[in-house]
């Protein structure tokens, strides 16, 4: 009897890996990870040079990314079909063999392997490792705390309507913005909208080569990173000296 | 010139602490961490067998917890002299020396590690290592995803006013309510006004000795554990066959 090990990596610096994900892929023997058809694969990437020699690696491509909207019939149904499709291959792999399935930041955070979950896990014995969100990794990249005494943060799609966005961002201290992309021009409104985009900080490869922190403002509308994250920080309740309260 | 490090743990199972945080803990020659007065620390507690023999240890004990109303100008006096006397101490120390302070979790979420980085980080080096949040290592030892889709999620204090937690349970997906303890009966009450409490799952202790993994609803209200958070799981948008969808 095998097993499929999911490993969290965490937002991109293999150092932030936890310890336990880091021992499960040094000793992996089977290996998948998604990606976009013909590129290397951001999860991939990260654990360059840690992969056993020998090990087997399953990369599963996806059918289909930005070419349909995704929220389309034929987009649900094409990946659908690609989640049942690999769900049954690792299924019959775990039969014998232990797999572990690389997981950008953290597994049950928005991560595509939870498809891959849901339809395995009466089937299957699937351990699952945490990792460090990339929101985490992003925020700490600013050197500046995400959020203070009782601060409500909200993280938002980037994919959410516009009068979704403004709500929430009026409604709450600290931001994360996930999801950028091509909906970066509307979060940018958005923000502007709910008096919001001055405080608002863009962080793309947050943690990994090619890192770049900016502020949203500045950011020009046609230049749409899709790795990257949109914070605006809280600014909480702190104890401070009574003198400097006033 | 020494500097400061500050060691993100992770939710509580020291497997869960990044590669990074692991070496720095067990290279320290100088390691400081918050605890209330009294009691071993729960951050000292994740790092046990860890640190180094003949390294010097920085017990910071709070001056008050919860013998004062955290909103008070008295607590936030107290609290501010604590942080500026620990401040200076480490500032000193780290003139000539390397110190290791530990922080649970993430130290930019919500951290007592905030109240001295803002107070040191134009004197003194400092090195903040990410850790996993307490929040990501208690959804995912419930065994479902937190997040999927657009789902928004919102993290709330248990210290928020009744009607602000209800207005923040209404309008988001998915949710995370920390410092519960006193506040759990408030938190239930949101809740069911909220329409979510049958959803709702209660966290003690994730990942560590001593989990405990609940339905809230099924918490009597004298029992208001501290380190605990409250979940609820969103739902989403997520591929399925178009049979299945029906
Ligand atoms: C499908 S979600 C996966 C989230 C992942 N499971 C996690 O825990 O962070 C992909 C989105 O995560 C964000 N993201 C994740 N890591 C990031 C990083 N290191 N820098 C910038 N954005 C990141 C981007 O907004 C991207 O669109
Ligand atoms: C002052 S906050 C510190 C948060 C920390 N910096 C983090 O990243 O999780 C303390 C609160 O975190 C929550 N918490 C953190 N870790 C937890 C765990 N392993 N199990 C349950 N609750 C936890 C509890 O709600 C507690 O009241």
């Amino acid at each position: 009897m095998g097993r499929i090990i999911c490993a969290g990596l965490g937002p991109g610096d293999p150092d932030l890996m936890s310890v336990k994900s880091d021992r499960a892929i040094r000793a992996a023997g089977h290996i998948a990870y998604f990606r976009k058809a013909g590129r290397a694969g951001q999860a991939r990437r990260i654990v360059e040079g840690m992969i056993a020699p020998g090990a087997v690696e399953y990369p599963m491509e996806y059918p289909v990314t930005t070419e349909i909207p995704f929220d389309s019939p034929e987009y649900n149904r094409l990946l659908a079909a690609f989640y049942d499709d690999w769900a049954a291959r690792l299924a019959t792999l775990a039969e014998t063999e232990e797999i572990v399935v690389l997981c950008e930041g953290d597994p049950f955070f928005y991560g595509s392997f939870m498809h891959l979950y849901i339809r395995l896990k009466d089937r299957v014995r699937i351990d699952v490792i945490p990792g460090i969100t990339g929101m985490t990794g992003c925020w700490n990249v600013t050197g500046q705390p995400i959020t203070w005494g009782d601060d409500v943060l909200s993280v938002l799609m980037g994919t959410l309507p516009e009068d979704e966005l403004i709500a929430h961002a009026s409604g709450s201290d600290a931001l994360v913005i996930m999801k950028t992309g091509r909906n970066l021009p509307k979060v940018k409104r958005a923000l502007a909208a709910a008096g919001r985009l001055g405080e608002a900080w863009l962080v793309e490869r947050g943690t990994m080569p090619g890192q770049r922190i900016e502020r949203l403002a500045q950011v020009e509308d046609h230049d749409c990173p899709y790795f990257a994250i949109v914070l605006v920080h809280g600014e909480g309740r702190r104890p401070v000296a009574a003198e400097a309260a006033e």
